[in-house]
């Protein structure tokens, strides 16, 4: 006998697996959406898992002719869990729709949809005119939350920005003039690595570059391969060729916006040293943003992950370019830790705009983590 | 008085100019195609250019604003010359087709529409509503064949491929077993570094690159830094590490595609020279070309030069994946100058498929270049 999941319940329970599932590459299959398929079946003793598969590294092949390469011929009557609807356009390999097809899968479950023009709607169309049962929407927001950077990508044309600001408990993110000020705890910086992991981009201004030297990779055991793109905001051409950025371009890359002309001061050393230029338009003494982000996406890239300073989160926060905001908090005030004039966040968890709804709260060790979710 | 050039034939000449100016910067724009712009005015002794730009490399500035800012007051009634539709998207800064109306620009003449769905027709419009006078689409073929890449890959979502072969008289493209036979003379050879340089990607096989050890840059005086990205496809991983490309792949980026997992045989020793793999399906002993050249655009890239060897080109020509063909025929036969089994090429000058239309015959020195545009 050949089954099929009888609940939603059940539905609900393999799709939150399969969005698991799915963040297992995110961040690492290039232009293309880290998705995840299922495929489960009855064999009268309950349902059994009897493939799985998850976008490969760089985005090739693709989630469901993984988990179908893995099912075999028990792929007919199954039900398959995707996390994203399945893509509808041909290459010169099937469209994924048109595998599950052939593979003679009985239902098709679906989280989030596809806007890619070529796809939108066609995939689940192309399922149902073969006569499989299609329920869309399952977990939808949840699959929607962590495709965030592919579906503003190809919704708004832009990367997906995640803000992370670390705060004392008076508000303040460091010292000014002094170098970094250890404000959160090392479960904190722990997860801050791993928010780096999952993102195409780590953003920061030459200021925080200047004043702290960070590497800005990711140092978890383990994951010190999935370190992204870094890049700096830097039109003044400030950073230094002896900075531990610059000095871990050839392992990690670096990438600097500028305005600056390629014979500019600094410019040839650094691009020796392997940094790469990515052109912006100065404007106002800052560089346009909006451009920017929209340059990045042009380049298949989907996330940012803006780690400051104070004057770059202000800029994003000003114009209205932040999507997700994560606000670490720790529990001691600056003032008690260290002298000197602090550097004023330019938002703290009780002034978040009302277009930020709060997502979710958590404790690291002693600091606290609320992130936020613009409305749009 | 202020005036504007009388005759469309004054119009063709500077639209001419405005194309040629495109030029230079072509490949070298990242995902932003290179467009340029001429203002004319005519103080009342015939019209002058009193403002030129074109895309600044990397993509940003655009060229309106750079020929509004050379000619500054001046351009209050002058003539615009746009190889490209002025976009029509908001970033931060103002779109192009509001710099244009801000400057008090009189009359526009464009070349080539643009597909993007944020702009087409959208920029000429703003003009209009202004009260601007437009004509559209002059010499809008020649422009859109310089822009063939950005717009295929706004249209078809997909890069645009030219196919160079490089033939003896009796239509055989080198010698089974050997390396390099030099067909083509000095002058030959200078053009297609040209066209290297003109490209975003070359491509070979891993056949061509185990027969010949190229390097694939463009080495002609002063175009050193214009190399393109080299991109291998080599499935099997047979590129050798202390091979021409890998060795240069620190200053030259050189791209393999394949399916081979990241701890397969020889690819940690690339990757560490520098070499950047590309995810690509399997498909019957070949790699998937269709999604290859997709995943490509994805990343904002355009133009493919695909440089051989003959199986490659097949393949490009069997998937019906060719948009542009460049033959250079040598006046030698290959049996004339080098013993052993010739390698045929997939075509010959008197065998190109109907689909494709004779564009240009030249001479490059003793050697003949036939080129020819797919219609679609």
């Amino acid at each position: 006998m050949t089954g099929r999941p009888p609940s939603s319940d059940l539905d609900r329970r393999y799709m939150a697996a399969a969005i698991r599932l799915a963040r297992l590459n995110e961040g690492r299959t290039g232009a293309n959406p880290s998705v995840a398929t299922l495929l489960v079946r009855d064999f009268g003793q309950g349902p059994v898992i009897i493939g799985s598969g998850v976008t490969a590294l760089g985005g090739r092949p693709h989630a469901e002719p993984q988990a179908l390469a893995e099912a075999g011929e028990r792929a007919r009557g199954a039900t398959a869990y995707v996390t994203l609807e399945p893509c509808a356009h041909h290459g010169r390999t099937a469209p994924c729709a048109d595998a599950l097809v052939s593979a003679g899968v009985a239902r098709v479950v679906g989280a989030a949809g596809d806007p890619d023009p070529r796809v939108c709607g066609r995939g689940y169309e192309i399922l149902r005119r073969a006569g499989i049962e299609v329920e869309e929407g399952v977990l939808a927001d949840n699959a929607a939350r962590d495709l965030a950077g592919y579906l503003t990508r190809r919704t708004k044309n832009r990367l997906h920005v995640t803000l992370k600001l670390a705060l004392s408990a008076d508000g303040l993110m460091g010292l000014r003039g002094t170098g970094q000020v250890a404000l959160t705890g090392e479960i904190a910086n722990r997860q801050v690595h791993l928010m780096r992991a999952a993102s195409d981009i780590i953003l920061i201004g030459s200021g925080t570059a200047l004043a702290d030297d960070p590497a800005l990779t990711c140092r978890l055991p383990g994951l010190e391969d999935r370190s992204p793109i870094r890049l700096v905001l830097d039109d003044a051409l400030r950073l230094d060729p002896a900075s531990q950025l610059a000095a871990s371009a050839r392992r990690t890359p670096l990438w600097i916006a500028s305005s600056a002309p390629p014979d500019a001061d600094k410019r040839p050393s650094l691009a020796a040293l392997g940094a790469e230029f990515i052109a912006a338009e100065p404007l106002e003494g800052k560089l346009a943003l909006p451009e920017l982000l929209e340059d990045l996406a042009a380049r298949g890239l989907s996330t940012l992950f803006v780690e400051g300073g104070a004057a770059v989160a202000r800029s994003f926060l000003d114009e209205d370019l932040v999507d997700r905001l994560v606000l670490m908090t720790a529990p001691q005030k600056l003032a008690d830790i260290a002298a000197g004039e602090g550097i004023v966040a330019p938002l703290t968890r009780e002034s978040v705009p009302a277009r930020f709804k709060p997502l979710r709260t958590a404790w690291y060790g002693p600091d606290r983590m609320d992130s936020f979710e613009r409305q749009n």
